[in-house]
C-alpha cells in the first residue's frame, strides 16, 4: 500500500471500476459495493457516488461526513459480491460474514478494506438537493493509496501485474467482468 | 442496431465504459470522448456526465437540451482518441479529419456515431448549480439500443462477440483497457 499523488488519484477511477464504499460513524462500521461511481474532477480531486437511501452506509456517510472508496480485485469477487447483495438492516453481521477484513490508516477516521488494489479516502461536499433528489453524493478525495503491484509511477498496470489484481466491473446479479488487455493509441 | 429496453438501458453503461457524447444544436453537431460518465438511477433510466467548460459539446448539449451516450468498442479506438484530443474550437472540421460517421434515428433530433455498441438518447435535466460548479450534467435516458451481437436478452456477451466489439475504458493519453474476461458469482 504506497500513497497516490492527489493529481493522479482520478486514474484510480477512470477506466470505471466497481469499488466498495466504507463508513464509520458513532462506532458502526459498514461497507457496500456500488457500481455507481465517477471522477467528478482531476484538481481539486473530486469523484460522485450514488448510495442508495436503504443503505446503512449512507447513514454513515451522512453523519460522518466522510468514506473511503477502495477498487476491489478478481480475488475479491465474492466479497463484492457478498458486500453489494446483502443490507446492514437484515444483517447486521455482514461484515464477519463476508470475511471482510478492515484496517486503520493513520489520519484517516475511516475503516479501510484489506486486499483491494486501491483506496481513496473522500470527505463529503454536502449537497442536500442531489443527495435527496438523485441519492448523488460529491466528495472530495483527500488521500489516496494503491498496490504498487498493480499502480505505479501515476497509472494502473494490469496488464503486467497478476490477473488475481485486476479491477472488477459489476454486470447485474453476480456477474462481473475483470479489465482486460490494454489497447495502445499514440496520441497525435 | 436493436431496441433495448428502458429498464435494462443502464446495463450499458454499469461496468464503465469510456463513451462518445454527441449533441446538435443549430446546425452544429459535435462529438467528444468521455471517461467520466455514469448511471444515476435505473428507474427513471438516467446518467451523469461530466463536460467540461472548454468543450463545444457542452455549449450544445446546453442549448439544445439533449445529447446522444454511445459505447465505442475496440475497433474504435484510434477514432475515441481523436475526437477526445482535439476540439471543435481549434478544429471544426475533426469529425471529417476523425473519420466519424454520423446518422440519424427516427423521433430524435441528435447525431448518432456509426460503429459503435451501444447508443442512449438522453434529455438533460438543468440543473445550473452542478453545471456550473461542478460541470456535472444530468440526463434522463429516453431511448436505447444496442449492437445485438454483443449485447442482448438484457445483458452484455463481451466472452462470445467478437473481440473488436469490446467496450474500451481510458487510462490516460493514449492508453486504454478493453473490458476482458467474465468473472461468475451466484448469488447467495
Amino acid at each position: 500500500m504506497t500513497p497516490v499523488a492527489l493529481d493522479k488519484a482520478f486514474r484510480l477511477l477512470n477506466h470505471g471500476p466497481t469499488v466498495l464504499v466504507s463508513a464509520r460513524h458513532g462506532g458502526v462500521s459498514n461497507v457496500m459495493a456500488a457500481a455507481w461511481v465517477c471522477v467528478l474532477d482531476y484538481a481539486p480531486p473530486r469523484l460522485t457516488v450514488v448510495l442508495d437511501k436503504s443503505a446503512k452506509t449512507r447513514e454513515l456517510v451522512e453523519q460522518g461526513g466522510g468514506m473511503v472508496i477502495q477498487v476491489p480485485n478478481a480475488a475479491q469477487v465474492e466479497l463484492t459480491q457478498y458486500l453489494g447483495s446483502h443490507s446492514w438492516h437484515d444483517a447486521p453481521g455482514k461484515l464477519a460474514q463476508a470475511g471482510a477484513e478492515l484496517f486503520e490508516v493513520d489520519g484517516v477516521d475511516q475503516p479501510f478494506v484489506a486486499g483491494c488494489s486501491a483506496w481513496l479516502a473522500c470527505e463529503l461536499i454536502p449537497e442536500a438537493h442531489n443527495q435527496q433528489t438523485y441519492d448523488l453524493f460529491i466528495a472530495n478525495i483527500t488521500a489516496a493509496w494503491a498496490d504498487a503491484r498493480v499502480f505505479h509511477h501515476g497509472r494502473w498496470h494490469f496488464e503486467t501485474a497478476d490477473p488475481a489484481l485486476r479491477s472488477l466491473h459489476h454486470v447485474s446479479g453476480g456477474h462481473y467482468y475483470a479489465i482486460g488487455e490494454a489497447l495502445e493509441r499514440q496520441p497525435d
